[in-house]
Formats: C-alpha cells, sequence, structure tokens
C-alpha cells in the first residue's frame, strides 16, 4: 500500500542508503527502493532521475563531511604530527555521525562512472592523509622502520574498520569520544606498555 | 566450449573462490561457476553438491590455518603479550597466504547456514585472541585507558585491512614479512616516535 509521498530529499535519501547497505548497491532495485520508501517507482522518480543519483548524493555527504575535516584549522596548522593525530580524531567522528553514508562510500567496488568517481575522490582523501604522515616523517616524529604508504594503508585499516562494528543503536557501546581515544592511542602510541 | 575435466578438489575450489570474491557469493550461480572453471554444471556436480560446499571447502580452509596458529608453541607458551604478538604476526602471514580463502571468509555475511557457521567460528577466532588481550591486559603489558574489547576491534581492524590492498601479484609491494612487522609495529609500539 503507497503511503503519500511526504519525502524531502534527506529522508528519501537516508532510506535509500539504508536499503543499498543492506542488499548491495548493485543488487537494489528501484522496486526495492519503492518497497522500502512506501511509496510509488513514480514518486521517487519525482525526486531523482534514478538510483544511481541516490548513490552519488549518499557518497556526496559522505565525501563532503571527510573533505571538510582537512580544511578544519587543527588539520591546517602545526607540527605534521598533531595535524595527523587531528585529522585522525575527526575521520573517526564523521565515520560515527555519518555512519551509513561512509559505510556506503567504502564499499563501493567502482562499476558504473559515480562509483569509480568516488573511488578517485576517496584516494584522494587519503592521498592528503599520506602527505601527513609524509611530512610528521621527514620530521622525525614517525617512526622510520614502518614505510609512509604501508602506515597509511594500516592506519586507514583501523580507523575504517569502525564501520563495521561501531553500532549507536546498541547499547552499553563504546561513546565516539571513547572510540576515538583508543583510536589515537592504538595507532600512534601503541597498545604495549614499557617499562 | 568445455574443456575436459581435469580439476582436483582443490584446482575447483581455487576458481570458485575467485568468482565468489569477485561477484559476491549471493551473485554467483553454478552457471558463473561453470563458465569460469570452462566445464559443464553437471561435471562440477561430479565433485561437489553445489555452491554451498564449495563456500563451506573455501571457508573451512581458512578457518583450519587460522585454528592451527593458536595451537603453535608461539601462541600457546610464554607471557600473554608476547603470545599476542605472535598470533598477531602469524594471523598476518596466514591472510597473505591465504589470501582469496581469508578474503571470502571475512566478506561472509551469514544468509546461509553455512555462512553463518563461519560467522561463529570467526567469533570463537576472535574471542580466543580477546582473551589473550584480557591476559596481558591483567598483566600490566597492554595500555590500561583502552578497553580490550575495543582494542582487539582495532587490532582486527588494523590485520584484516590487509586483505583490502595486499596484492601479491603487483611488483614493487611489500614482502610478508614486512607487513607483518609493520602491523606488529603499529598496533603494539605505536607509529608515534618519542623523544
Amino acid at each position: 500500500m503507497a503511503k503519500r509521498d511526504t519525502y524531502t530529499p534527506e529522508s528519501l535519501l537516508a532510506v535509500a542508503v539504508q536499503v543499498f547497505n543492506e542488499r548491495g548497491y548493485d543488487g537494489t532495485s528501484m522496486e526495492h527502493l519503492s518497497k522500502a520508501a512506501g511509496i510509488s517507482k513514480s514518486s521517487i522518480y519525482h525526486h531523482v532521475k534514478g538510483k544511481e543519483e541516490l548513490l552519488r548524493l549518499a557518497i556526496s555527504r559522505a565525501l563532503d563531511e571527510l573533505f571538510a575535516v582537512l580544511r578544519e584549522p587543527g588539520a591546517e596548522e602545526g607540527r605534521a604530527i598533531d595535524r595527523l593525530e587531528y585529522v585522525t580524531r575527526r575521520t573517526v567522528e564523521v565515520l560515527m555521525s555519518e555512519l551509513p553514508y561512509v559505510t556506503l562510500l567504502l564499499r563501493v567496488r567502482g562499476n558504473t562512472d559515480t562509483e569509480r568517481w568516488a573511488m578517485e575522490r576517496r584516494r584522494e582523501f587519503d592521498h592528503e592523509v599520506a602527505e601527513l604522515l609524509k611530512r610528521a616523517a621527514a620530521d622525525g616524529d614517525l617512526r622510520a622502520d614502518v614505510e609512509v604508504r604501508l602506515a597509511t594503508r594500516l592506519l586507514f585499516g583501523m580507523i575504517n574498520s569502525v564501520v563495521e562494528w561501531y553500532r549507536p543503536e546498541r547499547g552499553g557501546a563504546a561513546t565516539s569520544d571513547e572510540v576515538a581515544d583508543a583510536v589515537i592511542a592504538t595507532a600512534f602510541a601503541g597498545l604495549r606498555t614499557y617499562r
């Protein structure tokens, strides 16, 4: 039973992103979106051209938030290692506050123009962070025995893994601050104590 | 054009795992497997009951290798923190040597009995490693300001991310030893230098 279409672009996007994350983008049809939203396909076409536009809007939201971090004063001023820690913390925060959107971004595999564009933008983001690691290494603030590209990948491995298990709706879960603190402590100072 | 069926269980499995990783397990039909292997569907049924048996065989291979690590002397003898570092190193090595099989294991989402069993076994593995972290924390060898469950998740986030970017066929890539060293250094001692 179709309900009255009271969707805004934002609320329709939220439904679409949930379906994309559950079924995979490739596995989602306009029929699936119509069912999940409870409105007809033609009502959806009233808002957007099709599912690829929904993907682009969702991924843009994640990317805009991530790139905005790189333009914050904490990311642009001071010693590279401190800027790197700042960017790490804020990236973790964006992952958690924009969880479904960033999850979609990280799962994109590149079969359509929109997906290839998303992967390219993601590489640009990673590249900017890698530049910070390079500068921190040149300052002598980063350990010399881990190659910078490898360190970048492991840092993002840890950061991005948050989307795999962070579920804000579950009671007793760590808060956003606790998770960000834990990532910073683990990645930069390590888990082991030395006495 | 069907070729003569000269497959062994191992070589057929290798083809199937590649297709599963490319198309996703849900998106793979017996038709896809038949095309990729270049033999008829009935030839495949001569080897296995169906695609779920291929999934089970592939995932068993990854799980057997991972659980075997936990029974090695380095994982069972000595201080918990040293056993934890040993298990981390060996897990990274298994990820790299059994890359397609572990990739499949890590992507499984749980729609069939075999997938649910795989996820359950994976949780058991994570649980055994979490126990090592708990003991290391009790020994005072693990930093006290990161909760053990969170530390376990971040450690696995870093380890498991290796399947996302490690490609042994690409020239110039880090060797297995370099990657394992980098994971150990980053996770346990941290990226930052302190002077």
